[in-house]
């Protein structure tokens, strides 16, 4: 049995917890936390331990399983969990992996440990898409869109609005968008032209409605490049259609072969839940660092370093037989 | 560069002479055949070899793309080049890959060579998707669908019969099990319910249409099982849309994390060449095939154990930073 930690019980961290208990060669040894352990009660009743207490669990953990952000929680925290445990973590600020994985590698390195980061859908098994595909189909384009499906920045940033009681926002990619790139079109696609924000908002009694959809979508970064909807309901609606997480997208390679032969590979999502299809994906390259590091590999690696065989519970042989 | 040899000079060996010209860190350097090679003239220029003089070339070579059929050459012809150099081929009757697995295996190992088997989108990329898919959403079904696209087993089996003068079979998914898989439903579905299958038919003057028909639909094992229509074209019509050889299809894994919350998986191929683009594959694992070489590694292996940053190209810091 591989025996799993989880560190930070969030969406995320409870979702590995569902996820393990999917997987028969793993079992759920205890779950890090920085709250008051006494405070926490978690759904499988395995051990709350302070994450200040980890390194008594070093002899009773093969992996960590990282579930805290990436704004300021995994910059510190991998490097200095991966000091005393094989650890993976989900790492998603794509601008900062460069420096993420350094500081991972060096401290993973020193310790002998495994560390895998920016793992889960993308990063993760889009990027895992981007490589094979622009790997074979080498005169091409690449395009990614996401959607339709709940961003929690956006939300969030919704969420700061005066007079905003709830908020949610949806990023839609545009069907036209996706369409051309499926006809083989290659299109050069702005930001306007790839994606749509839907945003969902309960307005505090009396609030001005106008100035808060302006505020909306003007806001920079965040909406003012994107053609935006803001629909105001009333909180017995926000309760009953948009309390999941759903998300998803696509990648996709249109690419040309021998004298003008179109050739087009699509992945795509469609995810009841976003912390949960992470959690999955968490779960199985935590399988493959268990196995990498009993193998006798240490540093920081990420989806692009692991031969698939290394995720599945099945033997090679049994992989050659009915997979391949 | 990347020294490449071409065993076979039929579509795949010439798609792989045009895959090969689109990698820039790699060079055709002769192509090995059965023929007389003074009979056979490359697009490309390079040397035609006779078969039998492989063996003055394993200086000048770094992998060789084995481009012969599954049926009777590459059992026999992949040992044996893999015992003077490192091979790949797209050996793909499934259900005898485990023995072929080991003749090559043995065969590569005692010579210090390594060889790829079964590499190309099915066996290959769709083998890699069932993986991924299977060992994330581990509670689920997985589907795969193929076409639309040209069977080359039936498209033979049609010109078999008596009157016909030229024949072609599709295989076309049923959109109606796609969407159902779609949806989550988990369909139990029967071989007829997953393909039909569209023949297009040239009969030779004076044929018995109806006969011939009958001859199709009734054919064990090829189309008994399938609902199948034929039709009837002129000869002007064949040649005019039905010169090409597309296919694709889909990999999908319905499945269900936590409490019940549906997570879709989907992968799909739309080729414009099935030929070509199974070139492109091949080439890609080529590289990496060299790479593992370098390192030592020697024996048979399949697209399950190779990491991805062997396909590519770019170093691992250029993978990180632009497509994790």
């Amino acid at each position: 049995m591989i025996k799993v930690a989880i560190a930070g019980y969030g969406n995320l961290g409870k979702g590995v917890e569902k996820a393990v208990a999917k997987n028969a060669d793993m079992e759920l040894v205890c779950v890090f936390t920085r709250r008051d352990p006494a405070s926490l009660t978690v759904a499988s009743g395995v051990p709350v331990v302070a994450m200040a207490d980890m390194a008594a669990w070093t002899d009773k953990v093969d992996v960590v399983v990282l579930c805290g952000g990436s704004a300021t929680d995994l910059p510190k925290q991998t490097p200095e969990v991966a000091s005393l445990f094989n650890v993976i973590d989900s790492f998603d600020t794509h601008a900062k992996i460069p420096q993420h994985f350094a500081a991972v590698d060096a401290a993973a390195k020193q310790a002998g440990k495994l560390a895998m980061i920016s793992v889960g859908w993308d990063p993760g098994m889009f990027s895992l898409n981007r490589v094979y595909a622009e790997s074979i189909l080498t005169d091409g384009s690449t395009y990614t869109f996401w959607g339709k499906g709940v961003s929690q920045g956006h939300s969030d940033a919704i969420r700061r609005i005066p007079g905003v009681k709830r908020g949610i926002q949806y990023t839609v990619p545009v069907p036209e968008a996706i369409e051309a790139v499926r006809a083989g079109k290659n299109p050069e696609l702005t930001t306007r032209q790839k994606h749509t924000r839907e945003c969902f908002v309960v307005a505090e009694e009396g609030a001005d409605k106008a100035a808060i959809e302006e505020a909306i979508k003007t806001m920079p970064n965040y909406f003012d490049e994107y053609d935006t909807t803001v629909n105001f309901i009333t909180e017995e609606a926000f309760e009953a259609d948009h309390k999941g997480l759903p998300h998803g997208g696509f990648v996709m390679r249109s690419g040309v072969t021998g004298e003008g032969t179109n050739q087009l590979i699509e992945y795509s999502l469609t995810l009841g839940s976003n912390p949960e299809f992470t959690a999955s994906v968490l779960v199985c390259f935590a399988r493959a660092a268990v196995r990498l590091a009993a193998e006798g590999q240490c540093g920081a690696k990420t989806v692009f370093d692991i031969a698939p065989k290394y995720l599945s519970p099945l033997s090679d042989e049994e992989l050659r037989a009915h997979l391949l």
